[in-house]
């Protein structure tokens, strides 16, 4: 792959055993927002399915296509039955035992490990910095915003919580302790938890960037 | 392409006479629920073009770009040439000579057809089974949700009749049948049936799976 | 890249400066529409960044994937500068410095640079005349339909103006001179204009073709 620049070395970022775990982290709780969506909508257990992979799958699958790669789902069936298996589960649990922001916050963990993961592979196939987090964020966002339109409901990015941000953050904070030498299984966990607690915080706290003044 | 796994022999497979057929009946059925839409909506006969052209290439767009082969409409025209056609033809003719629920209708048959001829795609790249079903399924589903999208209509996926459950079957007997040995040409015949006919009873009598209970 | 049909020799449709000036245009101006409706939502300034994104690039990017190229954001930094530069500054500026239907303005300017482009772009990749226009079109359209969707606003592209009309004459236009033997700069910008001047009537005199008559 030509890239215009390319100032993180290669080696620095493999897409290493613990960038694989937050991936699958990352698709399982997706998957899980996606079969809460089709809970509240009352769909059947095939929907369920269905919802739980678009959200699972989506954002990654339009990354992969964005930077020339084959989808992962397809080369291995392992996001396809964790997605499959998260579809079933979630359908057969009353909708009562999830706290009532259950949605938001599963939606937040996915946020949080794709903007990272994402980050992490565009750079492992030679992006430069500033692609790498724009695509990190794109394919974390997108995830959320596809199931949203699936499934005909307001997408979460809308509501003017710190959700893009949170991202941006997790991506951000990846790449800088990656260039600043920190084990690319260090950034990964640390720069996880910072986009999830940020992403947390404004579920909690309803915390906002200044809106915009009109 | 690497898969993880390959059960299925790729010369039991080939995209023959039989599977292309589908696909072409699929595009054109899809073309005209993309018009159905645009004439609903009382839009321009350029508009009623574009919609047939969105809905009868769009999930074929999605299933070729996410298995890494070039879009079909760009090695070859005869896609655009029938979408054009069909969008010129339904807006020449009068909303009344259309019954009830004909969009429903259509958009079953292309709903059939494209499961049926994604898998068949899939499987001839040397996808492994349940990727390839994936594949059917959600090139079948997302063409209408596109179609719905781009339009802002409500999908017809969220009726909670059997629309996924329909794609799901003419794609599995279509493995089922292939597996067992039976050729390509007779599997895609019985397999589009089965979904188009489970889809037609759904549009028909209603049917649906159990929701979720809340 | 194979194709059915080669009519435009290839040496015509070279991709140059004045297509590339086109291009950049498109994206800056698609990426204000983006901002636009972020600041219409009173969204912070990441959100703001966001949409520029999303409006500037998305149509490409469906474009480079469709025609099986690398998305251009990954192999330049360029358009992301230019549509993170465009996301700060309209945030910054107040609402009420803007026209009341800028943002169709902008959305316009795009419409036509994008069509004239994309279909520049596909014929120099070797596609056929239609397909060529197809994409120019489908791109210059989608741009919008996307900042739309995931803004969970109603799309212009349904307002039945003359929308996807403009975008065909911008891509008929440019395909039109090129095989007359126009230069390719020559043909970018009279087409472009076409298309721009197009669109601008239909907003400005409310233009629009026959509506389907039910």
């Amino acid at each position: 792959m030509p890239v215009a620049t390319q100032l993180v070395p290669a080696e620095l970022v493999l897409v290493g055993p613990i960038l694989d775990i937050v991936n699958y982290t990352g698709i399982a709780v997706f998957a899980v927002s996606g079969a809460l969506v089709a809970a509240r909508k009352n769909l059947d257990i095939i929907a369920s399915i269905f919802f739980a992979t678009v959200a699972g799958i989506g954002g990654g699958s339009l990354r992969d296509v964005f930077t020339g790669v084959q989808v992962n789902w397809i080369l291995s069936p392992a996001p396809l039955v964790l997605c499959i298996a998260v579809g079933i589960l979630v359908w057969l649990l009353p909708t009562r035992i999830w706290p009532e922001r259950a949605l938001e916050w599963f939606d937040a963990g996915g946020l949080a490990a794709f903007a990272v993961f994402g980050t992490g592979k565009a750079l492992s196939l030679g992006a430069a910095p500033l692609p790498a987090v724009a695509m990190g964020v794109m394919s974390a966002c997108m995830g959320g915003v596809i199931r949203d339109v699936v499934a005909g409901v307001p997408s979460i990015l809308l509501r003017n919580e710190l959700y893009v941000t949170a991202a941006l953050l997790a991506a951000g904070v990846f790449l800088g302790l990656t260039m600043a030498g920190l084990s690319s299984g260090l950034a990964t966990i640390l720069a996880t938890l910072c986009g999830f607690c940020l992403r947390g915080a404004a579920i909690h706290w309803g915390l906002r960037l200044p809106r915009h003044k009109g």
